[in-house]
């Protein structure tokens, strides 16, 4: 039985890579879904598909409204949702998806530096388990197929 | 993983052809669904099962509570729905089908002619993105799917 | 105890006075709340607090996104839904609601003149029941409170 | 017919304030809860109610839960969310009341400076409505409200 | 705190006065709602409202819709279900109202006669409680109010 | 894409035969669920599995705790449920599953002769379409899979 | 705004009391149910109802079937549940409560002795807060009361 | 159609392999989940991945909160839940996840010795059935499959 995974959270490091090749190397039955993690294409679906807008907040609204329905289609398919927050960026989109995940009956499993915990205490007290490490969350999810 | 898509909307032009036919061209991973297209067999369905009806309104009742049936299977099972308003007609239950969608969770994309954006501004506004043409809405099914 | 009765449906004539007026002569304990009905309010209302939008596109956006507040806050709190369709406009926006309300699992009372039957065959067979008069819709909600 | 509105977002400013004097003035039937406002008071919950944790983290989840306890049980009772993002801080917490909101079916205004549109781009494409500051969220309030 | 009762069932005795009177007498704070009890009006209602009907199953048809409108107000706004089965007639809209009420997640009070055990067995399996009188019905909800 | 379908209703006549045997023939790519057929041996699955019960109707609520539970595993998984109701019997399981059915957003097909319309009025009224005879609730689903 | 608060756990010290006294010193609006506190009052409700039963499992059964319907009409209209454990017991229904009360989306406040915190731990984590005290799960709801 | 059941319950025993074994020999499609049966592992889980904690307690905490991951996954995915008490230990987490799977609408078979039958009343009333040996619960599932 294949669990699928939806991996929030930031665009700008390869911590989905090493998540995807920990998952291989420990042959684990994981399929990974997530956002675009090209910023500049992320940024500009919108116009590319819906044409020029008038400003850039219509750009934004735009470009939100098709990533919006990627991060949907796989979030409601996933049977559990990593979320990682970094050091830099504001990163809502990670905490609003994070939280939808919650609010749908999915477990959450929370990937944050321990310099966040404060910025990040009420999230985390929502997220079924809060780690520091990718690989962290990886071995999480290995013993949840540990056979016996 | 492969998504089921519920093409609602009109059923006097061959938009859904268009749909399916770019879908192939980009080998795109979708299982398309939707309303019976023949117009004559849409509205006589329910005499044809059901038998003769008393009048045009109850003829039309019998045929409406089969396409509903059609209708309320594959929405259950689709993943977005697609929902395109053409110029003419009603167009009521198309209408019906993408809030339906909207209040089980499911993303809309609708597809419109830009002169319709006053008649359909409640609906759009409730939509995932909102697009002119089918390609447009292809092209934000192939986004979702893109790899990084 | 009072029952909360949302009024979706055409503002171009006076149905709902006519539905309030007779519910206070049976002294039925129905509250009602429904749309804006000032046409040109509903319109601009957009423009009036988010401030001018680049075209009519986007004016239409910003008026429906707060008459859409104003729709989802009394629909989810309305124990019945009356929908009520005219001979003239598109008025998607009311079959949107009307399919909101049974998705919610709140029975919805349609009101439409005869000869829209053709055209609202779909909505008309989700419908709880279909009237021809706002009277009739009524009679239906005073048979609910009618002591045995 | 009162309706109760949550004010998620920061604790720094007198926003809410601002929102409930609109309210009086403007007489309409709104009832407020929100969060802890005094910061210290919602830092220091957890020991003073748990007693004193092993370090700055267990302080931290300890404070949450029970910040958490009182977000949880006003959310489910809110007709409306609105919240409020300000320039300074993560406001994760802000941005999970928020997607909790949407996810429970909830209507969402959120308040923004325009500086932080690109940041909050997503979440603002999922809220009911966007608005600047907190007068045109309580405009749009007046509006539902608003006799015919 | 007052309780809202559904009172489901034949409507050929007069067990829900029983009950109410039982209920007046203990001073419970509850509120009953059921069917239209005047069995002919409950046959001619969609008649009466909707106009002739062209046979027996068309004016079944309309009578059952306003019956069931009436229903699904009712039992969406009750706090616990009592059906009550006689020895008599199909009684398929009892059936269907109890499980309906145990779907919306409403405890279920069965009553019927020892005799009707066999026929009931998968009904009384989900109900909550399985009683022969409305007094014993009633018992229990006394038991539920009963202060410690 | 195959369907699941639930066949809920009396078990003294092969009505289910006969539409496994037409859906063989159509091709259709439907899979089909139900009760226990053997009359003998549901009645007694209780005593089988549970042992001896003390009396008649401890013996009914043992099969029936058995019954439902094959009953509930299947519906949950089904895509449509058809429910035939006969002549005889109270088949009070039947109106039962057919309305948890209508409850958990999964369509009825409801097959009843003529004759029992009255008193199957109400759930006649709350299926999605109402036929005479298993053939046509085969031809109902082979319009629902075919081709445009 | 009064909360309705639901008092799961054993009967068999004052804890309630100690709970419902200091709400009513902190003028706290809240109002409190809970299970039958009269063990052998909740040991012989159902024969008391039902009539003598064959055995001592029949008579658990039957019991603990009204003492659920009590428990099942209050748990649904809780905002918020305390579930109290001791250290006597295997509190097996609390457990269920509290679980069930979980599952429904309602806070749910642990209390236990720290003695037990290993065999809770699983349901500790899913709890909002988990304190040792009822004077500590009222000092979080006063703490939700707070005003600014 | 395969089935998923998640075995709930105590890790003292083998009576998972008892279960599986016999699914096998009856070529039942079950496919099984549980919690990790190493208790050993179980309890040192949340140290081995989020490192050492402060005391017993906060040990725990963690453990749990990779314990209950594994559970949600599987009780999400699960269509039959077993959830068997033994004589000894508190086992509340199996009375947690049981009665989430009710709250789920996921159907329960209930494990127990005879001499629990009081302290397990209200769960056993829960239950869709109550069984006292593995072999049972697996001679009602294989009643779920058998064919007509």
């Amino acid at each position: 039985m294949k669990l699928m995974v939806y991996l929030a959270g930031e665009i700008h490091s390869d911590w989905r890579e090493e998540i995807k090749n920990q998952a291989k190397e420990l042959e684990l039955p994981l399929l990974f879904k997530g956002p675009m993690e090209n910023h500049e294409r992320s940024d500009h679906i919108g116009e590319e598909i819906l044409g020029s807008q008038p400003n850039a907040i219509f750009k934004d609204e735009a470009a939100s409204s098709i990533n919006n329905l990627r991060t949907q289609i796989w979030l409601n398919k996933a049977d559990v949702v990593i979320a990682l927050f970094g050091e830099q960026y504001k990163q809502w989109n990670t905490a609003m998806d994070a939280s939808a995940a919650i609010s749908l009956g999915k477990p959450l499993i929370l990937i944050r530096p321990e310099s966040l915990h404060h910025a990040l205490k009420e999230l985390s007290n929502k997220a079924q388990i809060v780690v520091e490490t990718p690989k962290q969350a990886l071995q999480a999810l290995s013993y949840v197929f540990e056979e016996n």
